[in-house]
């Protein structure tokens, strides 16, 4: 039996419904749904998206069963619209449009009024008693099908590089400056007429071939290119963007016309069900008076405003739809009601009045604000139109972030011109004197000012000035780049691995795309779209929401994992005790060398990793545990009687070597060797790939006295947060784990020093063992580490750089590339690889598991903040996850969406 | 019921038997069975393997159980042997003695003359009607019991630091002289008996307690001290070494002391069935008259020959056994058939004689060289006495590699002293002048002198002059650092990491351990030990034996796995073909850049990777493939009828970036370009983690010209070769692949110059395309890359490197730390990481199978000549291995080795 790629629908009938969108695309599935509720839709039937994969799987040819399918379906259209097409007396005219499953807006092709030729001319003229209406349809339906079906599907562009499109523009400009029209509307049926025989020998003569004449051929013409504009360049890159798979497809939908543009008692126009920008349920859109749909979105004329009350100060002298056609309003509005009540959401929906008769052309679910996304899901939620449940999956984490951001004012940035681009690494708007380094932040910020701080790229000991800029720019870096994570973490507005971005440290010019400006200069960066501004733009503020604590209310009845934080000092802590975090997942101990208050410490520090025998080390290593010990005991405090999870000294010890010369010279004089021996001893540091070499446990391993002072300190710290009332709970961590080995090694001291110090304390300490899971190796033997750890950390981090032989510092161009070619879905390192090292993940969990069924496993870093990784995790059983503070209610919202979707 | 800890044996029966190696140890189940085999055996027992175990997992307490059986052991000795253990009038004298599965000479403690008290002296005194023999077995047990017993497994060390063993030996010296005696058989029983008590009051001075005066207390002390000395320093490294797993244990051997020293009709010896240097089928040993068997091993005496042909310059003035004591002698020929005919295998025996009696000490399989195992493995399959499988299974790879090097000439080089020490990377020997630069050794080379080139480290830049050179010798790098992997690829003697090297290169002056030398100066280096030293030792040829040859065809008769070798150039090839490969499983193509002949591509090279577009960069690629045709199609012809598998270029870019000044210059110029902007351009294709970064396929994809000039280079090349009569195989082999997309990207690419160079050269060009498997998500989507390849190979280096996080560049101060603190078993480089690459491994076979089982599977890499390596691989359902062309052999019997174990 034949496939059935033809849908159709009309006359309050449909064969789809709006389940169907994965048949059907978005649009054919609703199309059908609106008949099935009654609603006046023109009639039309949808070529399923199962046609457009056969489309691409057969070289790009239609299947031939398709062909009798579409022509039955044209021939029940005409029954329905009492027309017939390419009849000459009563000719029915159609519409070509896209629908992949969602709504890809404006990026892919549309044709319309197809159906006119020479032959039906005359028919259509006789039937609306409208010559110029006509022919403007005559010459709108040549342009576009010259643009879209000659040039773009079928590739017969003009040897001269001009588009078609373009050149008939121009055209068509010239004609109306030499008769001296200044609207469209001046144009004549006369001159529409002549205009479209010119347009079709202009067609002849740059593409070579003639204007079909014929309206069989214009719509099979059509759909073809309607299937082909799904690989155009703009839908490749939005789907990149929006993470939607190639193989969906799009469907094709080919409907009656029907005529915004017959005159005065006719219109066209778009809205939405409730307010988008605010979520307020306001019923709001736009309409315009003889248009077609294209006049309203392509903004040549000003939209008159829906109803009264929506009515704003560039629009209330304009007459609303309410006032000039209030039956059709009234119809409108119960459509409105109808769609809400049947698709428990805010609806976008495009309207045509023909002669004073509303027809529906569209609805879909609407796209809206972070801030409308939780105002609709809790007032629909109020008003019972939807459940908790519900209303929970409504927000994407994505929305939800938005509202925990002060963002740039939309309206005001309207305003400005976009001069450079980057990564968007760290969403929500900021605006501020540009500071070339972190002193100069630090400086602005103590005078009250606000800094942008703009580097060719950040590192750790720039930390101080990011915290105190208001957001961070630079020309290096990938979205988890060093100034990406602190960035995110911090929620704050940061734009990463700019090519738009030069400066010449010199001479201190920063160049932005083409644009010179001095440290001092004002410019405004929006870190939702990796946008940047000369000026400065207005802020919204959008914190202490209302909104946002009864939404997040509503999201905690739903728990499931637990959600922890990645944070190392009492102000990150605080901020995510804030946000709702239930404990510490990721302490990094040497937080404690960076930024403030770090001077002194790190000093010791780099005494100790550049001593020259293990003597000298230990007794560098005793003068660093005070400072160890209160910053430990500080953020247990703080955490009374929540788990605080402190992973051991991670990073390579060159990491902490001074690399200015002043700097080195102090060093020198402090180990009392000379400035050449310094830098020997430094350069015996450097490692070629310090990702893979000397770093985590295998510090501990080389350097026992390293880890046993970090033992003294977290023990010490514990039993005196004791004392002095509090109820901390120490889980302490080894990072980089390979092998059982190690932790046993590792133990052995931890035991050690903690006999020691609980001698020393008088005092009963209580800790848990557990370790990072992040090299392949610990997956794969899970296990074996599970037997002697009582919790996991996954460190998906550096799992995915494993996993993958991709060093972050290294492969932000080739990830760029990647997802460009499609050779990776998306940025492993943004949200887990599901297929590599997901598996990795999987398999550790369960052998973990099967020796220690006791065993908490978590996941710590930039996954953890991730809502797909989150899902991902929660599926695997994982126990936590621990995110950056301003991550932690977006792993929240998650986590609850993963459980309320597994129990669906 | 108790735990059976005690095997007894003696009078012609026992309760063990050799095949009870892992209860007994090798020792104690080889007594057992001289004993079943009717050979006179001085009775005894052994405490089981089992007891050692129980004994460390008890705290280093004997289990309770023990007790009892021992002393039923010591009755029944006693019963057998005729005398009474502790009587006062006919007292047994027993010895204790270690036994591990498999011998570790010399690593581990015996305590012999047990049982001699005050209470005992007078009766055997009386018994053996020599006072100065039972006095001088005392004295020998206080001194072996002080030592062993008292400080090393008991811990009572003097406090001076001194050992008691020195302190007594010092005492024992003054005595001697005080008394002017030469030797000490000068010494009287007077004089043993004062020193006796001389020795028991120091022990009681220096180690605080008294030498214990009960027998029973002696022995039991023996039998922890044996235990102990398993986790003794020497016997630790030795397993390490030798890979030998700690939780074996050792067994204890307690036997009934017969004595060698009870006057001119006693006697002490060891031999070996055959001759263990050569092979050669002679009896051949050492033996002592009047003598304890420690003294043949200290070698205080000249030992006499065993018999007349074994005589040599040495000793021919000597009396042989078979001249002195022709019916002991006899008897003891009749024990060596026995004892071959039962073992089938040579045997390495210990016998004392004590008034003419013989009595076997000790039997087990004897150690060889690697010619003499061969030789007997030959010899004995013609005597009948073992199958062909043994025959193979009897050669180690290691043994065998031994027969590909010359080596030094163990005679000469015990004349002289080792100077320095490094890793053992290259086996063999050699010897030659001092070359500090490639340059230099070319020169000798050229010369005709031999060289050793001496370097910090080397790079690919050196590999000429590592050609030219006859030994490498160099300060940095790990067993799988560039040197050792190229060394050990040409089968050259090559010693790297020494930390006894240091060089100045402005001085030219090379101080090895402390020894000064300049270029010129000779040197000798045994790369199978890592030893060094000052002038000019003799060396052995082996090459071209016929016996190899012979061995290597029984070995054929197995075949299992095929076996190729990783070669990249003529000279290569040729020697793996006479090696026995079958194809070439890795050609480098980016060997060409390297070593003779690479200038001229070098420089196109460099142009190529520092070119600013695309265009420019397309250009000078056409320059390269001449050359590269060239290079692939040699080998191509040389392999005729046999696969060869190319690899596309693998290393990061900077790789081929000119790194002196003068080139840089040159370059630039060829650029037209500023020096500076070429050192822009150079910096920016540096990378932090260049393992990690931009190599492998990610070339292929980020700039696709490079890959299509590759393509046109192999297929054109494949044309022409079959032109010309030969019959390529080419096989294409696309690196580092972490995804299906990659390869889908490249094989379209591949499928297009294919048909392009297919029209040009109106010829059939035929070609397999696969991939390498070396990181770890390949293996975790296997399934879904097997779908499109045809083979996969396995790069278990990388792979190893990422699924442990380990930079292979980095991490050998981390490797050799793990290895010594027992936290890695072994050096995952060298041996496949069964638990964590492996199992990978075996994934990504099942998985690949799954989709495509015609998939071919091999591995290329250092693991593909590691025998243990092989064997998993063979375990794994591998189809071949490829390997350096001196490891086809290894890699061969391995494989045979694989087989027969599985078949048996």
């Amino acid at each position: 039996m034949a496939k059935k790629y033809v849908y159709t629908f009309g006359n309050m009938q449909a064969e789809g419904d709006a389940k169907m969108k994965n048949l059907l695309g978005g649009k054919g599935a609703n199309l059908a749904q609106m008949c099935l509720l009654k609603l006046p839709v023109p009639a039309g039937f949808t070529i399923t998206t199962e046609c457009c994969t056969d489309y691409y799987a057969n070289d790009c040819k239609l299947p031939d069963e398709l062909s009798l399918q579409v022509w039955n379906g044209v021939d029940q259209i005409g029954k329905i619209m009492g027309a017939k097409y390419g009849d000459k007396d009563n000719p029915l005219l159609v519409s070509c449009r896209s629908g992949a499953r969602i709504s890809m807006p404006g990026m892919m092709d549309t044709v319309l009024n197809i159906g006119l030729s020479t032959a039906t001319i005359p028919g259509l003229i006789k039937q609306t008693d409208n010559e110029r209406f006509v022919y403007d349809s005559y010459r709108r339906l040549i342009m576009m099908y010259a643009d879209v079906v000659m040039e773009k599907a079928e590739g017969k562009a003009p040897a001269d590089g001009i588009g078609i499109r373009k050149i008939l523009d121009i055209r068509l400009d010239n004609y109306k400056e030499s008769k001296g029209y200044k609207s469209d509307t001046d144009l004549t049926s006369e001159d529409l007429k002549s205009l479209a025989e010119e347009f079709k020998a202009i067609i002849k003569e740059k593409l070579g071939v003639e204007f079909p004449d014929d309206a069989k051929e214009q719509l099979i013409g059509g759909v073809k290119a309607v299937f082909k504009s799904w690989m155009g360049d703009k839908a490749v890159s939005y789907r990149r963007i929006e993470k939607i798979p190639e193989d969906w497809g799009t469907a094709v939908n080919v409907q009656a016309m029907v005529f915004g543009n017959m005159g005065e008692d006719s219109a066209t126009g778009v809205a939405f069900t409730r307010d988008p920008a605010t979520g307020d349920n306001n019923f709001y859109g736009e309409w315009l008076i003889n248009a077609q749909g294209e006049d309203v979105v392509a903004g040549i004329r000003t939209p008159n405003p829906l109803n009264n009350e929506t009515k704003n100060r560039h629009n209330e002298h304009m007459l609303s739809l309410q006032e000039s056609m209030p039956e059709v309003y009234k119809e409108l509005c119960d459509v409105r009601n109808i769609l809400e009540r049947w698709y428990h959401d805010m609806l976008d929906i495009e309207f045509t009045i023909q002669h004073k008769k509303l027809y529906m052309l569209q609805c879909r679910v609407g796209k809206r604000t972070g801030t409308a996304s939780v105002k609709m899901a809790m007032d629909m939620l109020k008003e019972g139109l939807i459940t908790e449940q519900t209303s929970i999956l409504r927000v994407s984490t994505e929305q939800l972030d938005e509202l925990l951001h002060p963002i740039l004012d939309a309206k005001d940035e309207e305003n400005f011109k976009v001069i450079g681009n980057g990564l968007p690494a760290g969403p929500g708007g900021a605006c501020g004197k540009i500071a070339l380094s972190s002193e100069e932040a630090i400086r602005l910020n103590k005078n009250g000012e606000k800094a942008i701080l703009v580097r060719e790229e950040t590192n750790p000991e720039d930390v101080e000035g990011m915290r105190a800029a208001d957001g961070i720019f630079t020309a290096r870096g990938g979205m988890t780049s060093h100034a990406a994570l602190v960035a995110r973490g911090w929620g704050k507005c940061c734009i990463v691995g700019s090519e738009d971005l030069s400066i010449d440290m010199a001479t201190k010019e920063v160049n932005i795309g083409g644009n010179i400006f001095h440290e001092g200069d004002v410019i405004s960066l929006n870190g939702s779209k990796g946008n940047v501004y000369a000026g400065e733009i207005k802020m919204v503020s959008a914190t202490d929401s209302p909104l946002f604590k009864e939404f997040m209310a509503i999201v905690d009845k739903y728990p499931t994992l637990g959600v922890e934080t990645n944070a190392d000092n009492p102000a990150d802590t605080q901020q995510a005790l804030d946000f709702g975090a239930k404990g510490i997942g990721l302490f990094r101990i040497e937080h404690m060398f960076y930024g403030e208050n770090s001077e002194e410490p790190l000093a010791v520090m780099r005494k100790i990793i550049l001593s020259d025998t293990t003597e000298e080390r230990k007794a560098y290593l005793n003068e660093l545990l005070p400072y160890m010990k209160e910053s430990v005991k500080s953020t247990l405090k703080i955490m009374t009687g929540k788990p605080v999870t402190i992973r051991l000294m991670d990073p390579p010890l060159h990491e902490f070597a001074p690399k200015d010369a002043a700097q080195q010279k102090t060093l020198a004089k402090k180990l009392g060797i000379t400035i050449d021996e310094l830098k020997t001893r430094i350069e015996a540091l450097q490692e070629v790939n310090p990702m893979m070499g000397i770093r985590g446990v295998r510090l501990g391993i080389l350097y026992p006295e390293i880890s046993e002072l970090q033992f003294r300190a977290l023990f010490t710290a514990e039993a005196e947060a004791r004392k002095e009332g509090f109820n901390p709970e120490l889980e302490i961590m080894i990072p980089l784990t390979i092998s059982v080995e190690e932790l046993k090694h590792q133990k052995k001291l931890c035991d050690k020093i903690h006999a020691e110090v609980e001698k020393e304390q008088q005092a009963m300490i209580n800790f848990k063992f557990g370790t990072m899971i992040e090299i392949p190796r610990a997956t794969l033997v899970a296990d074996q580490i599970a037997a002697i750890t009582d919790f996991f950390s996954f460190g998906t981090n550096d799992l995915t750089q494993m996993t993958f032989g991709f060093s972050r510092d290294d492969v932000n161009s080739i990830l760029a590339d990647y997802t460009t070619k499609k050779i990776l879905k998306r940025d492993p390192f943004q949200t887990i690889d599901f297929d590599g090292v997901g598996r990795l993940v999987k398999m550790a969990i369960e052998s973990g598991r099967k020796t220690n069924p006791k065993l908490r496993i978590g996941v710590c870093g930039e996954h953890g903040g991730d809502s797909e990784s989150v899902k991902f995790f929660y599926q695997c059983g994982i126990n936590y996850v621990s995110c950056s503070p301003f991550r932690v209610p977006l792993a929240r919202l998650a986590a609850a969406q993963a459980s309320i979707e597994r129990a669906e």
